[in-house]
């Protein structure tokens, strides 16, 4: 059977050419970087070429940092402790801004901080699936140390209005971070445009290696490490360097961008077939916007069709798709984000996450339309609530 | 020119075989481990083995944990911070005990909780650059809430008494962790015969990749993760798991634990090879009592040689080594564990490292012995001191 991946937003494939950049750097360019010896320094070119790309990439200036993680979840502790021992418990601010639509590399670093006394604000989502910049206003007090909130969200993949937010943050003087872990790769992240504090992102969100993230600190901010030890990333994160999974993710950061226009044009028209022909059937909803969701993804939402019925359907005929955020997977509680959207009860249970790619086919889509249908038929008729 | 890699302690080249099991989870087997689909649930089976070939490599139980980090470095911080959230900044303890000998990512994760009031001792070297146990025993106070002392020394390879220390740990009911990180490889590590709490090891130390190492945590010892989110690792390391070296890491390990027995034999022999012509020379200290150290690893200092410029002289001639630890190497201060050793003024910057590996051949200590032995004529001629 041809299988069909349409879970991009949990993970992606490793672009062959990534892979083929990296292999050299296992057995043959071994060392360590910081070695002082041919092994270590042979590694210094690719490394530069690799940091440069994602400089380029994101349009980060020369006196800012990137420092090299292992994931997004890395990125998004870090920020958000490095806030709390700076800020909060060796400073005089107590308070957290955040959403409701946050993955949970940011919820439950806020939750674990909450038990630590910090007062955390979570902002609410309209039935679009997005906040509302005045309730973010609303929320930034005098005592307020961070701003955390998503680029783009993991599961509707609603655009969140980062400009709004960071004009906000500037004015009133308020540390800004984004989880731009589902954006990169999506949509342009311009850091001159849109200023930003801190931004989280994961290679293997867009074709780079698994195991491999980074962080952007904008120069002269304040940070605490999550990783002490070697002098590595400027003293901001300790530990050897993987200089194997760093190179892939350069040249991903690279190739995610130069395939920005296909994204916004192919991936998009796509993702908008497989979203008409589930419009076509009755009663159902697609969570956000179209115009402010980025190209690949859908949620959808079908009356009296459990999701993880319809989930074991699709994946029966070779279809990998999600219920929703992969970090909650094993959780079958209603999804948070989809709650916190005011979706009605009978609809909690019924979503579907499908996430595409540039490695996404046309007839990928074509059967998974048909195969979509017929899912959605026969748990229909054997559905007890519809 | 044929070059020679005498610099395992600071990272090993990847073992084909370990690349060659890498290899097809970036393009075929791709997928997120936590996904409900086929992508998902085939990373299943490959991940178990894995995990079984840590398990059996350090005889753990199934009961306790082994959580998959990023390096060893991760681990480390992990611990040290897990301890400081729950047995100080929620609990009634307010110390620390380590030695002068750990690596930068336990002596300076304690000099970052100094920073947050946490009380550390340090316990000091003698000149076998090993801790007295006793010095342990008075250390410990009804305040301690960790000991860390380190299995093997990074620079010296130095075995440090680890039996004496868990005991002590033990009868004093205070909580032990090792990095362990320089021993994995090196020496049989069993967590049956020496009851450890928590120790940390990392893959690109013992011919795995990088980026990737292990945690262990004894059963039922509460655990504050270092990264909060999904709910990966039992709950204790949230991120997505990196599925491509984490199998390279279990096989990795198997391969380790399988070639004890040469690196016992003939990584010895070879070592005390380079160990003995190197000793024929006069006005040289090589630290550490012979049986008391890894078996890969040796430290000389030599009267009237300054380490940076043996080292660049082996350069020249296609060897890597290191004049300590390469988490330090940039920073050309006098090296610290040498120091706490009490080693005379001036041999404190005439150290040099060189660690063997299985990948080391009789041809490469040859052509080393004379290499350095040339290097240390040319480097005395010119000295002013010798």
């Amino acid at each position: 059977m041809n299988r069909i991946y349409l879970d991009n937003n949990a993970t992606t494939i490793v672009d062959p050419k990534v892979k083929d950049i990296m292999t050299p750097f296992f057995c043959q360019q071994y060392g360590n970087p910081e070695s002082l010896h041919s092994f270590g320094m042979q590694l210094h070119p690719p490394m530069r070429k690799a940091l440069d790309q994602l400089y380029a990439g994101i349009n980060a200036n020369d006196e800012d940092d990137i420092i090299i993680t292992s994931c997004g979840t890395e990125g998004n502790n870090s920020i958000i402790k490095s806030v709390y021992f700076n800020q909060i418990l060796n400073g005089d601010k107590n308070h957290i801004v955040t959403s409701l639509a946050e993955h949970p590399s940011v919820a439950k670093t806020c939750a674990f901080l909450e038990k630590q006394g910090v007062e955390v604000t979570y902002l609410s989502l309209d039935k679009k699936g997005c906040i509302n910049p005045q309730d973010l206003e609303y929320a930034i007090t005098e005592h307020t140390a961070l701003v955390s909130i998503m680029w783009a969200n993991n599961e509707t993949g609603v655009i969140f209005p980062m400009k709004e937010v960071s004009d906000i943050c500037r004015q009133k003087n308020v540390l800004f971070h984004t989880d731009a872990v589902q954006a990169i790769g999506k949509i342009k992240v311009d850091i001159q445009k849109i200023p930003i504090d801190f931004f989280t992102f994961s290679a293997h969100k867009f074709h780079g290696p698994p195991g491999i993230g980074g962080l952007y600190i904008r120069n002269g901010i304040k940070f605490s490490p999550l990783f002490h030890g070697g002098e590595q990333m400027n003293d901001k994160r300790a530990g050897t360097i993987n200089v194997p999974s760093l190179v892939g993710m350069g040249v991903a950061m690279e190739m995610a961008n130069d395939a920005l226009e296909y994204e916004k044009t192919e991936v998009y028209r796509l993702r908008n077939k497989l979203e008409d022909a589930i419009l076509s059937l009755d009663d159902v909803i697609i969570l956000g916007d179209r115009k402010y969701r980025v190209p690949n993804t859908l949620f959808v939402s079908i009356k009296g069709v459990e999701g993880e019925s319809l989930l074991w359907d699709l994946n029966k005929n070779g279809i990998a798709a999600s219920t929703g955020s992969a970090c909650a997977a094993e959780d079958l509680q209603a999804d948070a984000v989809i709650e916190a959207m005011g979706v009605n009860d009978d609809l909690a249970h019924t979503g579907i996450r499908m996430s595409l790619s540039r490695f996404t086919t046309e007839e990928d889509i074509d059967t998974t339309i048909t195969v979509f249908k017929n899912a959605v038929e026969r748990l229909r008729k054997i559905s007890t609530v519809y």
